[in-house]
Parts: structure tokens; C-alpha cells; sequence
């Protein structure tokens, strides 16, 4: 008997036993039992894993120039997150002053540390600079004299590092360099605001100008897209080298590594895109003589995507007649757009496995469909699942640890789902199911204040 | 002077002075410093009128045959919004057990309310006849079935609604009638699944069935649609009279009513509407032989859509040189896709003024982004705003009210804004802001369970 999980989707300790699916040696049917559904399952071996095989992949391929692997926050943060991304030895990517405050909250060291972000307020740069965050990447000129003024008044001098676009289109089925971005983020080499940004960083002596770094995009399965980014970033080291006759010792390379969703997604392995990495970098190093530079990366979805799954209880299912006379089986799940935006922000494909038993009936054309009052709330578009399904099963999403429970919202105040860590036979919430009452609290009940004109 | 902004799109009381712009008499220059940005600003007055306008228009166009105007929750509610839904007269209509919470917070009338959905579950079922709420729609056989055994074991005759698909495309300029809907919701006519749940319902005398409802889309213009969709729930109580023998006497005619956005939306008039709708049910009904039956509608948006305002803080400008050799000015504001899903998640566009100062600058190709680290964390893809704006300046986004702060999120652990209501100069705060305590106070710190495998 074939498993019913494809391993390279689901968290790698899952196992089948009867048609029963676990993770992390707990069984779906017993962590929907002790904790409800919909819910958020976390493989803590997976994440941990993961994590390490990109730290060892970055040291082994740059050895002793190899910088931080910064876990990027926004992909899913919590306080026991960061403290196994510390635990694994990586570095912590923040981009606002909410996941400073879950870095703070568990006491990260703050010399692993960088701040990301297209508009920073005073009040974040400020949070970070007293934290003495290792890094904060800079992204606008208007920028340069915030972090600048204010590491100043402070007494600090702050490393920096410059965020360029390098004109990569990694979205297509080859990288595609382009001259120029219509992205916010970032000065343009191409237009020439990178290096006046240059120049405007070194006027300060609060900023200390550490290399520039780049993110070219999110899922990107592109072989060459890393590489035409880091030869560009190089080129600009070459530049500083030859204006100010000495070389920046950083480049962050970002993130954006393309995790498996479906059974056709082949994603590389850190090594292998780390070793590829690897080359391009000493290579265009050497041709612009050059010392290669300490490498940062920051991946995110592609240590927390695969580590957690997203357990929904079955509601109701309905045949429905279409134009062409077939039918399609919709399916409703106890959850929906409220705890996986991504199928209707980006068209996301995902899977979904029947996890409660087995199942020999016939595979049907199915639509996966949530509880909210909303024709878009769809989990998945179009997948075959067995016929028998009936309210009370157990299905189960692969791979929605990276912007599931991050961009989870309220909508029709439905409540977020809680995420249960397993590990070894054992399970605990490490973020709690919210309650009708969480919902209720944030209304208050204030008397009217004389406002003028 | 011409006014900057268009009395169209924004709430009823704005008004300008100096370049200062002004709602419920409160300027939001004095807002912003008061409850800090970004914010929701609610014109209370504009809800209430607009909540009347529907409500008047029913009973105008439909008198003795005039149903309940249910204002649709998942637009946005809160207690503060459902006592104003009560003293306007309207109904509630709720889809989820957290929207039937606020509900009952708010001690809303139950005989007012109705509750959707096409996957609810027991609990909220139970909850809803428990609290006697008026009308339950059923969306599927196996709820006839579920609703049918709650309502017998707690000894109560529940009033019920099916809720039909009439096979109307109404996002097109002109509704397209088709024979078949390929959507999670409802019973569809031409399949015979409708006939099949009146027959499956009539079984149960636990279920006592008033009528149909249909719900065809969201922000229509499209003028024959409603009257379409009118047509063939007519039908359907024609075609029960004659099985049955006795009439219906409920028609939901549902909501979906499109507001204005920018500049080019031309909505329709509550009236002007209803008028159409009332010759339409007249006539159909006059031809099958009918009695006319309650009719009953559920705008949601179009009542507190234009209510709210979003007001933003810009905290960097800069320029970017696109492929072509032009220039877009992205402007990047304390906000973004956390507060305002729409325009990522349905491409929808917006109107955006600066409102704290005049400016006689040029206006330049600008793009609003908000402070997510997200490429598509966009608010406002393509406007022309002066080119004279800066950090520290005001701008505000109408039209948020809808789906607005509804279906906001904590992405990048950014904190939700607030809703401050504003009337005759004064404002409140009816939903504070969140803060970083807030979204540490899910996470906890729970011992491992042991769990089988």
C-alpha cells in the first residue's frame, strides 16, 4: 500500500497507521479530539530541522564567510518560534515594530538581529536602535536621515545595510533582468538612486555601511534568479570599492526559496541552491578582485511552510449541477479564507488529504469550500477526493506554515484558529484558539470627545 | 473653490476648510492627533441616514407587503453598529456564532435577525434557536436535517428560509441569466435540488418553511439583476402553490447593492431600486396567480460602506523610474493590506485625498503602498496626488466602511487601527486599537500532552 501523504508536501514526520494520519507521532484524530478544529499542527522536529539544514548549508558552502541565516519573521513569529530559530543558531528577520516586540518578548539576541522595512516609523527605528537590533536595513533616502538623526541622538553608530533592486524578474519560468523595478522597495541601481544612497549613508557618521541587500521575490523556483541578483550586488561592491578604495564586508541575498505545495512543485535543497549560490558569488568576486564578503539569506516560508498543517473538521458536503451537465462535489470545512488567505489573495494551490481513515471509494472531482459568507472562501479550487466523505471527517492542508496563521484574520468573526505544537508523541498550544469574548474586548464603550473643526 | 473631495464617495457630513477636511464636524487633522493613524473614521449621522434611506425605501415601494431590511454583519459589526442597525428599524443578519455573539452583546432584537451560512455547526444552531432568532436560512439537505432535530429536541418550531441559486451572473454589464451556478451556496433552481429541499423540509414539523431566499453577488450596478433573480424565486412559489396548495409568504430578496468607489461608480438610489424591484414582484406575482409576499433585503455595504474612512499618516516618499523611462512617486502610509484587504484581494480601487492642507503643487502619477513587507501590499495602484506631499502628511482613503476593518488582519504583527465614530464635533473610539500586548496575549506557554498515535 502506497502512503496516502506525499512526504515531500506534508512535515517529515508524518506516518500513516489504517488510514490515520499523525505528525509528530500524534495522531490528527487525537489532537481534533483534545483541541478542536480548525487548527494549526506545527511539527517542531520538521522546523528545527529545516532551520539547521540551511544553517549548515550556508556554512558549508561560504565557511568563514558565511554571515547569519535570518528566519524571516513575517512567514509565521511567535515567542517559541524565536526562541528555536535561536536555539537552531540562525539569525531573526523583523519588519515591524510588532515582531521587534515578539523578538524582545523572548529575549533574542539582538546582534542576530536585522530590521526590514519600506517605512519604518521614528518610534520602530528607536525600539530597534535601543534593543541595538545587529542590523537595520535601509530603505529610502528619507530614511538614511531618520536612522541617521536618530542613532545620533542616541550615541549610537548603527550598522546598516542598503535594500537595492537589482532589476530580477524571478517570477516566470527563467529569471528575467530587467533594467528596472515598479516595486517600492528599495534603490534602483539602474536609475542611479542606489548609489545616492551611497553617498548619502557615508555622510553620517552614525551609520556604518556594512553592504547592500536584495530580495528579489516569495516562492521563486528560478535557478538563475539568486545568481543574477548577487552578480549585480557584487558590482556594486566593485563600485564602492573603486570610489572609496576600501570594500563593504556584508551582502544579504534575502529569501524567497519556493517550497513544495503540490505533487508537480520541485523545490531545490538549501545545499544545492547554496552551493550554486556559492559559485556565482567567489566567481564574480574574483572578476572584480574583490575579498568575497560575509553572505546573509533569509529564508522564511521554506523552514516554517512545510512544518505545519491546517486540520479542518468536514461540515457539509453538496453535489452541484454545472453548465456543461457534470458536477462538482463541494465540500465545507470548519475554517476557510479567515485562516488560509492565500488561495484567494494569489490563486494558491494546495492539497488536502483525507487524515481521520481510509477510504476506497471512488476519487471525485471536489471543491474544497469554508464556512464564510463568501463565494471566493475557497481552500482549494479543484482536487479528487474519496466519494464517502461525510460530516465529521478530518481533512487536512499540507504546507500552510508561512502566511497561514500570519495573515489569519476575523473575518464574519470567525475566531483564529490556535497552533498546536507535536513533538514526540506530545502536543501543546503554543498560540491559543481566540474566543468570542477576545473578539468583544476590543470594543469599548467611551464617551464622546469635543473635537474642533 | 471647487471641494477636493467627491460628495459621492465620501460620508454625507464631510466638508472642507482650508484644505482641512472634516467629518460628523471633526477634522481629521484633530483625529489624527488625538487617537493617533492609521484610524477608521465612522460618520455616525451617514449611517444612520443611509440605514433609514433603506429601511424608508422598503416600506415606501413595498408597504403592508414590506419585510425586514436586515443590515448584512459581515460588512462590519460591532455592538455600537447593531444598537444603531435597532434604532433605525432594521434587522440583523448574522452568518457566523461570532457574529450572533456581537448580536447578543448587543441585546439585538431576535426576532429581528436571521442567521446564514453554508456550513454551520451545531453549536451555532443551537445557539441561534436558543436565543429565538426570527429566521434560519438553510443552505443544504444535510441542514434541513440538522436544524430540523435541534429545533424538535429543544421543542421549538423554527422559522426557515431555503436559500435558492436563481442562476443569475450579475458581475457583467448586463445579468446574464444561465441555467447554473457553480457556487457553494444555496439549492440550485434548475437542478431540482430546490424542489428537493421543499420537499425534504416540509417533512419535518419541527421546520416551519416561509419562503426563498437568494443572494446574487456583491457591488452590482447591473440593473436587471435583482429583478431577474426576483422573477425566478416567483416562480418557485408559484410552483408550490400548486403542489401544496397554500402560498409562501417570505421572499429574501438578499443584498449586494454596489456603492461608489471612484469617481466613475454611479450607483443607483435606495429607492430608485426598490421601485424597480416592486413592479418587478408585482407583476410576477400578478401573473402566477400569487398573493404578494414580504419581501424582505439585506444591504450591508451600502449602508456603512460610505460611512467610514480611512485615515493614514505617509512616512516616505520616493521615486521610481519605471522600464519606459516615466516615473511613479510611491507614497508609503502607516497602514496598508492589513487594514484595507481589498485592493489585493479583489483588485479593487480606491479614492485617496490629502486632507490635513491645501496644496497648489502639480499632481504627478502616484502609487499609495502601505508598510507591509509584501511587493503587493498596495492601496491605491495608480492616482495623481500633489506632488508636494511629505512625511507627516494626512491622507485618507473613503469608502472603507465594507469589508474594511471586517476583514483586517495582524500581518507583520502589525496592530489593527481603531474605529473612531464621529457626530456634531464629537468623536469616540467604539473598537481601540490593538497593541503588541494583545498579540503576545494568545501565545501561552502549556505543558506537552501526551497524545496517542
Amino acid at each position: 500500500m502506497t502512503t496516502k501523504f506525499n512526504p515531500k508536501i506534508w512535515p517529515s514526520t508524518t506516518t500513516e497507521n489504517s488510514g490515520v494520519i499523525s505528525v509528530g507521532g500524534c495522531s490528527l484524530t487525537s489532537i481534533a479530539r483534545e483541541f478542536g478544529t480548525p487548527a494549526f499542527v506545527l511539527d517542531e522536529a520538521d522546523f528545527k530541522l529545516r532551520a539547521q539544514q540551511w544553517k549548515s548549508a550556508l556554512d558549508k558552502n561560504f565557511g568563514a564567510n558565511a554571515g547569519t541565516a535570518y528566519y524571516a519573521a513575517k512567514a509565521f513569529i511567535s515567542k517559541e518560534i524565536a526562541h528555536w530559530v535561536e536555539q537552531s543558531g540562525l539569525g531573526l528577520d523583523v519588519c515591524t515594530g510588532g515582531e521587534l516586540a515578539v523578538a524582545k518578548a523572548a529575549k533574542f539576541p539582538a546582534d542576530r538581529m536585522e530590521l526590514h522595512g519600506n517605512n519604518k516609523s521614528e518610534t520602530e527605528i528607536a525600539d530597534a536602535i535601543d534593543y541595538r537590533v545587529g542590523t537595520i536595513v535601509i530603505d529610502s533616502l528619507q530614511e538614511i536621515e531618520r536612522v541617521a538623526k536618530i542613532a545620533h541622538n542616541k550615541g549610537v553608530v548603527q550598522k546598516v545595510l542598503l535594500r537595492l533592486t537589482p532589476g530580477v524578474d524571478a517570477h516566470t519560468h527563467e529569471a528575467i533582468s530587467t533594467a528596472h523595478e515598479d516595486v517600492k522597495f528599495g534603490f534602483s541601481i539602474a536609475s542611479g538612486a542606489a548609489w545616492d544612497a551611497v553617498l548619502s549613508t557615508s555622510k553620517h557618521e552614525s551609520l556604518s555601511l556594512q553592504g547592500f541587500h536584495a530580495h528579489i521575490g516569495s516562492q521563486i523556483f528560478v535557478a538563475n534568479a539568486f545568481e543574477t541578483s548577487a552578480g549585480r550586488l557584487i558590482e556594486m561592491l566593485a563600485k564602492y570599492k573603486t570610489q572609496f578604495g576600501s570594500e563593504l564586508p556584508e551582502l544579504d541575498l534575502g529569501g524567497g526559496y519556493g517550497i513544495a505545495y503540490v505533487d508537480t512543485d520541485n523545490p531545490n535543497d538549501p545545499n544545492s541552491i547554496l552551493e550554486n549560490l556559492s559559485a556565482t558569488v567567489t566567481a564574480e568576486c574574483h572578476k572584480h578582485n574583490l575579498a568575497v564578503p560575509k553572505i546573509s539569506i533569509e529564508p522564511g516560508r521554506a523552514i516554517v511552510g512545510p512544518a505545519m498543517i491546517t486540520l479542518y473538521e468536514v461540515g457539509t458536503t453538496k453535489e452541484v449541477v454545472l453548465e456543461d451537465g457534470s458536477k462538482r462535489w463541494y465540500v465545507s470545512v470548519d475554517g476557510g479564507m479567515s485562516d488560509n488567505l492565500r488561495t484567494a489573495l494569489y490563486d494558491a494551490v494546495y492539497s488536502i488529504n483525507l487524515v481521520n481513515r481510509t477510504s476506497s471509494a471512488q476519487l471525485i472531482r471536489a471543491r474544497v469550500v469554508g464556512k464564510h459568507c463568501e463565494t471566493g472562501d475557497i481552500v482549494i479550487h479543484d482536487v479528487r477526493l474519496p466519494s464517502d466523505i461525510v460530516p465529521g471527517d478530518l481533512l487536512a492542508t499540507p504546507a500552510t506554515g508561512a502566511y497561514g496563521r500570519s495573515m489569519a484574520n476575523n473575518y464574519n468573526h470567525m475566531v483564529r484558529p490556535p497552533v498546536i505544537s507535536v513533538l514526540n508523541q506530545t502536543a501543546r498550544t503554543i498560540i491559543r484558539r481566540e474566543s468570542y469574548a477576545d473578539l468583544l474586548a476590543l470594543e469599548v464603550d467611551e464617551p464622546p470627545r469635543k473635537i474642533s473643526e
